[in-house]
């Protein structure tokens, strides 16, 4: 069970990881002992250049993988609901490029600040190497972003 | 006629901004002046949580976004070919949230430190106010990312 498919109903629509979002992504993660983790493959048209995967989904991939991870990071295992975090800061280093075909591993690991702020530093594999290096620097969803949902 | 119209067929699939990709997001970036300027209107599907855009949508525009001013900043203007670039580094600042609904503006300046590698300073806006900041590190492609393609 995904960290992701325990978010609240009401804030469960990103496009990148939202279970309840028919267009989205799907991006899905777990805790493996210390490190999270998450699988993707990535589609054709996720192309770059021909070969290689776009850096934009692999900074998506990064981004919602980091806000799993610290979501649950405070005592985070892999049942229970889960508060919704958003990304204040995103770093991508895109160490090498990423062939497109393989599935791609993301291990992510946190370092919580309080229980209102997570630091995650992650890296993303390809064929056994890795290929990007991510920093995300998560907060605890703010009431300016909640307003839109109703009651 | 925009920046990424003007690359080479052979390297214009990209999932961001490519003009081949028919399931892309076809991101679009011309000049004016000093300032590289893109618009670009998400669709509801790139939401975060209700009202609010997708930040890796956010981080893919200010990639392609960069990437296209940075293939153009050494005498770049409107016209002629274009040299593909690729993101070394992705930074992106999420400074306050970005609502989901109106146009998006992207503005890029460049400062290139040599023929291949320049760095990219952008912001994005919404609603006449700045929602991200981004820095991006781009270098022509390397030769390890051509070799997919036949001659």
């Amino acid at each position: 069970m995904s960290i992701q498919s325990r978010y609240p109903d009401a804030y469960n629509q990103c496009y990148g990881c939202g279970s309840l979002n028919p267009a989205g992504l799907h991006i899905e993660s777990v805790w493996e002992g210390e490190v999270c983790v998450c699988r993707f493959t990535p589609g054709p048209q996720h192309m770059a250049v021909p070969g290689f995967v776009y850096g934009g989904l692999l900074a998506s991939l990064i981004d919602c993988h980091s806000i799993a991870a610290a979501s649950t990071a405070n005592g985070g295992t892999n049942d229970g609901p889960v508060e919704r975090f958003v990304t204040a800061s995103l770093k991508v280093d895109y160490v090498r490029p990423t062939p497109l075909g393989p599935e791609l591993t993301l291990r992510a690991r946190t370092e919580a600040f309080s229980a209102r702020k997570v630091q995650v530093v992650s890296e993303l594999l390809a064929e056994g190497s890795v290929r990007v290096r991510g920093e995300v620097l998560a907060v605890r969803m703010p009431e300016t972003m909640t307003g839109a949902v109703m009651p």
